[in-house]
This record gives structure tokens, C-alpha cells and sequence, in this order.
């Protein structure tokens, strides 16, 4: 007689229910990520159960490849076809970011819960367009969100947690950068993330955002000015067919007047020499201070100017507890967590929002928000740094 | 006509072959931990495929909910049974440690490449069992290994680099400590693994066997004489029917005389208020020295006596980059891996070895060379810390 | 026969020479530190002898208190009698900001070496009738210097080093920081420092010059346009008669454009909770990083991007070896120097530029060229922050 | 009318009184330290007034131009003629260890308060002999002190104030290593230090001392037990007639038992390359955590087990602030110490003492009582590591 038997698939409720079919567009880096998330969430989260359909790319022979690699059931080439097929409740849209809008939008409309990468989309009108499809879709109980995975942070979610709760006090300045160099030496070569018309933006849009939306998510307080300064160090590099202009931003600076009468300043780049991936955040309240850094993603810095004086100093918290945001579902404590945890916990989030019929968060109009910010950046960078009001 | 194709699973080189079934023994903590690597492994490694056939443990209802959590297609009550399938090429055991050696030799014999959590036994005498079983399997080309996870990090693995290619000189003292403190509460409760007859030792078992693993991973030369002190600082402690008393070790010291001349210290707790998992390393050689705290798992500290004067300094390596070990399989630079990611890793390379026929690193040799200095330093402990030659 | 003899006080040449009399004017926080630098920098340095002569401030019974603590031979009421002393060589000025015209230009015309605090003055029109009358003394080989003292800590020294002979290559990026806390409690009362007619501004004046004359000190390149921001984070606090409008900002924000193409960014405040007096200073160049923090002077920390790629990392480099500037003449290897041996430092750089009839840097025109800067960021931030060109 | 006067020198207490006369032995890098100590001690802290009388050392030319440099109004070759001087009243010993016995014992005998550089003598009969002669002397009014100067760390005496305090609970395990490179390149010559008939030992009674000695100071319990274990890795370096043997240890490691039943690891060595001077000390708690390193100085981490669960973590606390130990005789927050200051409050401390006819600490029977440490651990060491008692 055999013990064994087979693992069926209930939900933690115990009810049986049919896995939520999800299609991943895009196989590369980010598609990597989230189809890493999509294989992992049921283990580590008791939320919806979910399957992995089909991943969707372009190249018909590396997509296959990926999908194998990626523990998808099928890959595809035409996305519309995804849009067709009713075994697929959520569409995950990992593209380049101008095709974000015409596939969430499609998406959208075509009954399916939507997942779109950050930035939301590569300029206002855009994201505008999908901020609307996103809130007629929602009437429909479809639902959407925009990636800001870092929310996701057990170390950043705790530190909005304390700010919420009045650990720091009223919070007065904030400090946010994000620091990489990939583009530090001059010989690092052409490509589409360096021409703007592709890529929209450089530093700004690919790592502002990020910065941007933690000031929203951390604080809850709109920004409501912004004066901005872009540059390009290396003007041209060396393309296909010799030297090309660069036309996107190396860097950026931006100073930032928040709703609640804080002030944020902000500083982007991608030839910071010697730093890999530094979204660095410090917030400073009239009770406490934050620090935070991406490089070490499991720890929050926190200051409590209630403590006895002769022992204050800011406290290196390993995000790690049970008691910390999306813990309970990892390791023990002192077991760190890699950057890829936070796509899982995010999927996690998404599909308890589905089954719960609650709008997830960040909406696309957050990443409108942002994108509305960044735009303001640019516009004052334009004009000589003067303040633009949002 | 529709785009969508199913993703067959060649393996890399383009050969069709059947995965290799997977059976774990344990579904807690650690089996959660394997698992989580047999789900992923490929995904991030070109390795030969596996499939997750079946969870293995005590309780019925337990083991179901775990299989179904963790991606394994059955679950199973009686570890004998998966001996006898034919589509399982592979045991992994993560029961408490005195099961290690029935399991281990069982599958063994029944043809079974196994893997073992660490510590490989609870005693040398098991041990000894278990490495010359695996002598015996090896030589019909059944592999194994003992699951010292941390060779995996790739801050560790590029130190053993580092020593091997001659950064650091000669290799004159190390300094090892693991210390967490989740006993440091006296009123933390009696558990079995507080009791001698069921955990075997303490810290010693525990943390210890990864340090002293680590000396010979990173150093390849062998422990030669151990002087050793053990303390149980909270005598008794609450159990079921009232006050109980502690019978293993909260903390345990060492010096070890290594076979080169070097001589190395150790230090193990989990009193250690406020350390949650701090396996610790510094290595200083004639050239140059290196630090790891596994609390920030994803960075290396290196010492390069050959820097010009003026510049030299204790640099903080982000062990990120596709040069360092493992990290290809991975994510861009900067982005940080997890603790699980060890997991992953090891899986990768038990199956690339069983791929190519080679004996996998660690082995229960290995294993045993640990187990036998642990027993050394509780020799040395009964003795009034007296030298104990190995 | 006793064999005692008297220490006398030849000059290090051998030759016995008179020592230079010193005059310090002020007594509170700056005279305490210039005096500790007068009382020991010949224990330290082989520079020309000096004597302290005259401690003067404007409370009789203090300032007779406060020179015999110090080390003062006399104390005195009225600068002006210090001039006109045969005995007196050198003036050191550390008075508030509104008398450092006045008082430096008059001792300069005197014939007296000066050293001026920072800011050289509380206006761009009283530092540029003190750096004019600066140019004037030197033509009659009477020398002046404003003491940022900074510029010699060994740590910054060094950065300037690393910086001049290319070991970062081009330099782009600076991120400038001065973060205090002070009065991030709103309880903090309200003090002569918090009026604009008195203290001319707040933590611009104060913090930003040292930061602004960092970017001069180790680029070496001026700045050439401004964009910046200013807030006062608590408008009123408790005076003696009630509660007073603050009239000087709290912090600071400013977008910098140097000559030779770099952009640095520059935060300074007074309420950066748990930030005690953190200077923080990146530089990122084409070929390596640096990094510095007030709060940990010994160290400068430094990323060689021309180091074998797997061993890259920000090193830190305790900068207390004999290698590295001002360090022979104090303690060996490790042994850390505290924040008042920058005056003591800075005090043998003073008195090595007299003895060789050379300008001490950083002069008058050095002083002026920061409070230009300062003026700029005022302007700019009155006009939405547009961008002011210098 | 002039408003010069001169600057008395009274008591601050404003009673006019002789200043207490000091004599340093020694001149080299130890009677430099002690020098500064005695120029600067009266202004920083309210203590009796000190006159620099006399520098002794065995060079006549090179002891009076050291007086001359360090401050003191004359030099001597003949330390007994300073025994003789009724206008000495302090003797300060910085000469090497094999001479404290006879030194100070002289000293006290001529009723001079005695300051004796650490370790107090180079064995344990030498320092008992001492003891009795500062018991003795004692009783007449004549005070002695042994110079451990790390006692004076703002850092490490708030560290002691927090474990008497409780703030930690009941202390269970100390880690204290002192780590320095200086003997790291096996090019280093030979020098008296690294010969046994002169130094005694190696980095035992140089740096262990001042480890042992934190021990005591920092918990207040007895050492009882001690198992040890020495090495010297380089056993020959060039002297000045070619090789010759290293007679003394270049490391040292041991455990410790302590009266409270707390037990101490410890690790000195002065081959640990990149590490210039770090003496780290760790202490563990029931209710919290300490951490140390020297060459942060400046900094103590702290860890309270009884802060909220979610925001734990070592906090790290610039011990600059008012309310820490020494600071109030210094500079406002964030103002470094550097480590010559430990001197100048050491000086304040004993001055205090001798004012109040009270016992300086640490006296002659502490500094025996680390002599006696650290014999048994060579003696533990000479015997395979067997813990010896005390």
C-alpha cells in the first residue's frame, strides 16, 4: 500500500477553486523577475492560487526557450491572442514602457486584472489615458497596478508604518537618491535606453520614479512644486556606426515642496562611480529620523529622539521579525531576503486584492502622479531650475 | 491560428531528457528552504531538470498542505516507499539530525543520489557510517552531499577565490563567531532542541558545524588540534509540566591549531542579544584580510596589503557582479540576493555534478571532518579546555 | 649637580628667535578651539614659536577667567590696544560674523597677520572690502587667512590628493551635505542666531560655507551658476518676551554648476533629526568615488574603479598613517585625531606661510568667492529657484 | 589707559594656590601623549592647577629639546634628582616596563603621587611589589594610578554606566579583541619589542592589558579562570646582525571565566593586516548589548532588548553629547574626540583625586590584577591551553 498522494491545489479556505490563469509580456530582465514572482507566490503566501499560462515575446525561439526556463505552460508571440483566451485572468505587462499603454489599456478593457511595470508610462498623456481605463475598469471589478516593487520592502513598509504612526514626529525633510554607475566609464556603448526617443528619459525615468513614489508612498502627501536640473556627462558614446549623441539625462536633481509643507530633495544617476543600486532614502521628523538603502535592502536606520538622551543613535533595525511587513510569510528571523522577494510579496498583494475585490495599490493614478512629477522636473529643467507647480 | 506553444523542457544542450524526480524528507523549515531551490533551480541554472514529485513526512494532513504549498506533485507518509520508485533520482533529507544516518545509507544503497542538511550526524560514529557509505555509492556512481549551504554565498565563495589565488599570503589567523540570540529571553521555553537525547549539542551543532565548515572550505587545510570551552547560561527553563533543565549548550569557544600554522578562533551563541544570524569571518593573511557577516550576506570585506599606502582600506565588495561566483545564474549588479538563494545554488551544483559524474563538494567526508572537530571541542570542554589533537 | 637645564625655545633650525605674539578676539566656542590650537601646535609641529599673549573679549571678568583657563598670558577688553602692540604678531579674529570687517581690516592695516573665522564675513560687500584689503596687506608681507578649517583634516587633505593627481579622473557628480539637529525640537528657544540681523542667515552661513568652500578646496574649479531653496521649518519660537518670528532659514537646498562641467547638489540643515554634525561629502569621478562624513573624520573612503573588477568596493581608508597629509606630526597608526586638530593643523599652516613670506591658503579671496556663492543661492531661492550664473 | 591684565592662575574655586609641579620620565611616544595630557588638563576641566616642571629621559639632547616642544620648563637626565625637588609633586612613569618597579616605588617613597604607563610592570612580582608600595603609601596620603587610559572614553565609560545601570541585565558573554597589522609584513625588523628579556611579551602584556583591564572596569567581576593559548607566526626577522628569533607572541587568544559566571573570549594580535587599532569589545546581556571599537572611537553601539519589537536594533550612539561622561569639559555635540584626549582626562582624573585625598582608579592592585591574567594565561598556554585558575 502506498502513502502517497496527490498534492491537490484548495484554497487555504479550503474551497477548491480554479488557479488564476496569468500571461507574462516581456522575457528579459523584468519578465525574468515577475515570472519568478508567479512560480513563488502560492508557497510563501496563502492567497489565490495561480497558474502559470503563457509567456508572450516577440522572438518566437527565445521566448520559447524562456518560457521553459521560466516554468510557464506556453509561450506566445501575438499578445492580443492572450487577450482572447479565458483562462487567463491576469495580464503582467513587462514591455518597453511605450507599449505599456496600448497593452494595459487593451487589456483592461478586454476583462483582465493588469500589472504594468514602472514608470507607468513613457509621458502624462499616456498614463492619463491609462489612469482612465484603469477607473472604468475598476466599476467593472477589474482591477490594476502599477510595479513600484519597493513598497514591498518589508524595510521601506515598515518605515512608512512608522511614520504613519507618529514615530518621528512631524515630518519636515527628506532626502531621496538613486545611485548606480553603470554608465560611469565613457566606453560603456550606445543603445536604446540612451536615445530619447525610445526611452523617454534616462536616469530620470527609470530611477526617479522609484524615488518619487516612495515620497507618496512613505509620507501620503502630494508634491506640490518642483525646480529640477538634468545633465548629460558623456554627450556621445560610441554606437552601431561610430559616435552617437546621447540625448537622455546622466543624472538629475530636483528639489521638491510637498502638500503637508515638507521639503524633498532628490538626486538620480547612473555614473554615481562605485554605487550599484543606492535608492537611499532619509526622512527627518521633529521626533525621529529614517535611513535607508537599497544596497542593504534588509535593514531600515531609525532614530528615536524619545529615547533616553544618553543612548540615542540611530538603530540599525534588521527588517527581518516576524513582526516586520511580509515576514511572517518568509524566514526566521535573521534569514535575509533578496531584491526578487519583493515581486512575490507584490503579486501576493495583487491577488489578495483581486479576491477581495479591493482596488490595489499603487492605481495607475499613482503612477500618473509620478509621472506627473517627473514631467514638472523636466519643464523646470527646461526653464532655467524655476519651481513649476504641479 | 494561434500563436501559443507548449514549453517543453529540453535540456540546455538541446537533448530531450526525462527530468530527474525529486523526493525531500521534511517539510518545516529547512524543507521549505529545499524546496523553495528544487522550484527554482531551473529557472536560474542551466542544469539538468528536475521534478518535484513528492514531499515526504510524519503527518498526513501536514505533509498534503505543505506539498501543495511548496509545488510538489504528491505528498507521502513513509520515506521507504520513495526508495522503491523508479522516478525518484534524488533524496533530500531534512529531518532532525539523528535520522540522518538510517535515511542517508538507505538511499544510499537503494541507488538514490542524497543530499543531508547540516550537521551530516549527530555523532561521529553515524557520520562515519554515512561517509563510508557514500564511499561505497560513489564508486556505482551514486553521488551525495552534506547541505553546508553558505559555500553557496558568493561573497564566500569569491574569498575561497581570493585565498586560493594567493590575495591574502599566507593564511595566518581566522576569526569565526556565529551568534544569534532568540535564547537570550530567559523566559524563552524548553524544546527538543534543548534536550541532549534529541538535538545532540547546542550552538555546537547548530552554528558551530557552518564555521568550522568554512575553515575548511576556505582555507583547504585541515584542523589539527581544538582547545574548547562550552556554557549553558540558562540552566533551566519553562517545559510543558514546569521548570525543566537545559542539557545542551547555549554557547560554545574554540581555538583550533589549522594544519598550515594558522591558528583559528571561534565563538558560538545564542545569548548574543541583538545578533539575529551573524556568522562572522575575517581571515588576515601576509598580504591581505577579509571580513563577512552574514547579517549582510551579500558583502565582502578585502584587505589588499598591495593597494598603494595612502589608499589602502577595508573595501566593501557588493557581491553582485557577473565575475563574482554564481551571480551569471542571477540578477543585474546591485540587485542583492536572499538567503534562499544558497538553496538554489547548491541544488545547481549537486545536479551539474551528478550530470557529469563528478563527486559533489561538500561530502559526507567532509561532513564527518566537521562533526569530528565538534566532538574534539566537547572533549576539550570536559577536560578543562585542554589541546585535543585530531 | 643637578641635572636639570632649562628649556629653552630655539627655533627648529637651531636659530633662537623671538616667538610670535598672538592675540585671539572672542572667548566662547571658536576662542576655546583657536586657543587649543595656539597652546599646542608647537608640541606638534617644527613651525616658527609662538606665545600666547592676549585673550580679549568685552566681559572683563570672563574674558580674565577665560585666558587664564586657555592658557593666556593676559585678557584684554579692547581690540583696538591689541594693535597697537609691538609684541603682537598675529590676530585671530572669533568674533560673531558683523565684526570680522571692521576688526580684520583694522588689524591688517595695522601690520598684523590675520586669521578671520568663517564665514569671512556676514555679506558679499564687507567680504570684498576685507579680501581688497587683504591684497593690500600682502604687498607689504602682511599674510591673512579665513579658517576653514576643514580643509585640514587629514581625510580631506588626502581626498584633494587622490582628486589632483587623477585617481578619480574627470569629476562629475558632488554631493554635498552639512545635517544637524539642534533645533529639530520646536522647544529649542529663540537666540540671536535665529535673526537675520543679527546672524545674517541661518544654516546657510553657518553650514553651507564650510560645504561650498569643499567644493572649491578639492576641485579646485569655481561654480559658476546656482539654483537653491530655502525653508524655515518652525516660523516661531519662544523668546525671551513670548514667541518670535524666525528670520533665518532652517535648511538649505542648492543645484550647483562648476567650471569645469561637474554638478553638485548641497543640503544643509539644522533639523535633520539624530544628525549631530554631519558633513557628508561624495565625489564621483570618471575613474573612482569618494566618500566622507564629519562624524567619522579618520576616515575617507574611496572606490578605485581601475582595481581588479571582482575585488571593487568603496574601501575605508583610516587616514592616520604617516603617509597621509598632517599626520607625521601627530600620533602612529590608528590612534584617532579629534575634530580640534584641524585649528592645530591649520594654526602650523598659518604660521609656515609667515615664517616663508607666502599667501596662506584659503585667503580672503577665497572667503569673498564663497560668500558669492551664498548671496546667489539667497537670490535664487527669492526667485522660485531659478538658476543665478556667478 | 590699557585694558590688558595680566592672567592670574587661580583655583577656580578662586582660591590662589601653588600649582601641583609634574615631572614626566619618558619622552618618546608615550611621554609626547602624557605631555599633551599635562599642557592641556587645566583647559578643559576645573581641575587643580599643573605646572610642566621637568622631562626626564636618558638623551640629553634629545629630552631637552623635547621639553622644549611638549611644554615643560626644563629637562633632566637624572630621575632621582627629581625625586628630591620639592616642587614636583606628581611623577609621571612613560619609560618601558621593566623600570615602573623601581620608579615608582621610589616615587611614592619620596611621597610623589605616582601615574605609571601601562601594563604596571612586566611580571607579576614586580607588580605586587608595586601594589604593596602604593598601599603603603596610600595611608601616608600619597596617591598612585596605573594609566589605563581607555577608561576615559566618553564611549566605554558610558558603556560601564549603562551595565551598572542594568540597562543590559545580567551580562553573560564578552568578546574583546584588540586587533593591530604593524607585524603583518614579515619584512618588519627585529626591534626590542619582539625580544622576551626586554618586553616581556608581545601582544599579550601590550594590548591584552588593556583588554583584561576593560573587563574589569566595564563588569566589575573577577577573572577566575583562564584557558590560553599564544603564536608567533614569524619566528625570525632580520636584526641588525641578520635573522633572529622572535622570542616573543605575535598573537594571543583565550577564554575567561568570570566571577559572575560570565565568560569572556579574547583575541590580541598584531599580525591581523587592516586592522591599525581596534580594540573591540562586545558584551551580551540579558536585556541588551554593547558594542565597541576603537577606532570609532567615538561611538558606542547600543542594543535594549525592551525597545519596542519592531524598531530593535544596535543603535549607534555618538557619544559626544553633554549628559555622556567627559564630554562637558570639551566641545558641543558632534565635536570628535581624538585619542590623545583620553590622556588629558585621565590627568583631570587624578588630579581630582589627589585634590579629594581620595584613591584614583584604577590603582597599582588593578593593574596587578590584569598582571595576573595574563600570566596564567601563558602559564594555561605552556600547558596545552589547560584553564588555569586564580
Amino acid at each position: 500500500m502506498t502513502t502517497t498522494v496527490p498534492a491537490p491545489a484548495p484554497s487555504p479556505s479550503g474551497v477548491s477553486a480554479d488557479p488564476l490563469g496569468v500571461a507574462v509580456l516581456g522575457y528579459s530582465f523584468m519578465g525574468k523577475a515577475h515570472s519568478n514572482a508567479w512560480r513563488n507566490v502560492n508557497a510563501f503566501y496563502p492567497s489565490p492560487r495561480v497558474a502559470q499560462k503563457v509567456l508572450v515575446g516577440r522572438d518566437p525561439a527565445q521566448v520559447r526557450e524562456a518560457a521553459r526556463q521560466f516554468g510557464w505552460e506556453e509561450s506566445a508571440t501575438d499578445w492580443r491572442s492572450v487577450l482572447e483566451r479565458d483562462d487567463i485572468a491576469i495580464v503582467d505587462i513587462c514591455t518597453p514602457g511605450h507599449l505599456h499603454a496600448e497593452l494595459a489599456i487593451a487589456a483592461l478593457e478586454a476583462g483582465k486584472h493588469v500589472l504594468v511595470e514602472k514608470p507607468l508610462a513613457n509621458s502624462v498623456p499616456e498614463a492619463a489615458l491609462m489612469a482612465a481605463a484603469a477607473v472604468e475598469a475598476r466599476s467593472r471589478g477589474v482591477q490594476s497596478m502599477v510595479a513600484f516593487n519597493y513598497r514591498r520592502l518589508p524595510a521601506l513598509a515598515l518605515a512608512r508604518k512608522l511614520i504613519a504612526e507618529g514615530r518621528l514626529g512631524e515630518v519636515r525633510q527628506v532626502r531621496l537618491s538613486y545611485l548606480q554607475d553603470w554608465l560611469s566609464d565613457e566606453g560603456a556603448p550606445m543603445s536604446w535606453r540612451l536615445r530619447r526617443e525610445t526611452a523617454g528619459s534616462g536616469a530620470l525615468g527609470d530611477l526617479a520614479s522609484h524615488a518619487v513614489d516612495q515620497v507618496l508612498f512613505l509620507l501620503g502627501t502630494p508634491i506640490v512644486s518642483v525646480s529640477g536640473t538634468v545633465n548629460t556627462f558623456v554627450p556621445t558614446r560610441e554606437g552601431g556606426h561610430g559616435p552617437e549623441p546621447v540625448t537622455v539625462d546622466d543624472a538629475a536633481w530636483a528639489t521638491l515642496r510637498l502638500g503637508s509643507g515638507a521639503v524633498a530633495s532628490l538626486e538620480v544617476s547612473r555614473v554615481a562611480t562605485g554605487r550599484k543600486n543606492a535608492l537611499q532614502i532619509e526622512v527627518f521628523g521633529s521626533r525621529g529620523g529614517l535611513q535607508f538603502d537599497l544596497e542593504r535592502l534588509n535593514e531600515l536606520r531609525f532614530f528615536d529622539a524619545g529615547a533616553p538622551a544618553e543612548a540615542q543613535g540611530y538603530g540599525t533595525i534588521l527588517a527581518t521579525e516576524p513582526s516586520h511587513p511580509y515576514l511572517e510569510a518568509w524566514w526566521p528571523p535573521g534569514h535575509l531576503l533578496g531584491w526578487d522577494s519583493t515581486f512575490t510579496s507584490q503579486a501576493a498583494d495583487l491577488l489578495r486584492a483581486i479576491e477581495s475585490g479591493t482596488a490595489p495599490s499603487p492605481s495607475f493614478e499613482d503612477g500618473l502622479a509620478v509621472q506627473r512629477v517627473l514631467e514638472a522636473l523636466q519643464v523646470s529643467a527646461a526653464q532655467g531650475s524655476r519651481a513649476v507647480d504641479l
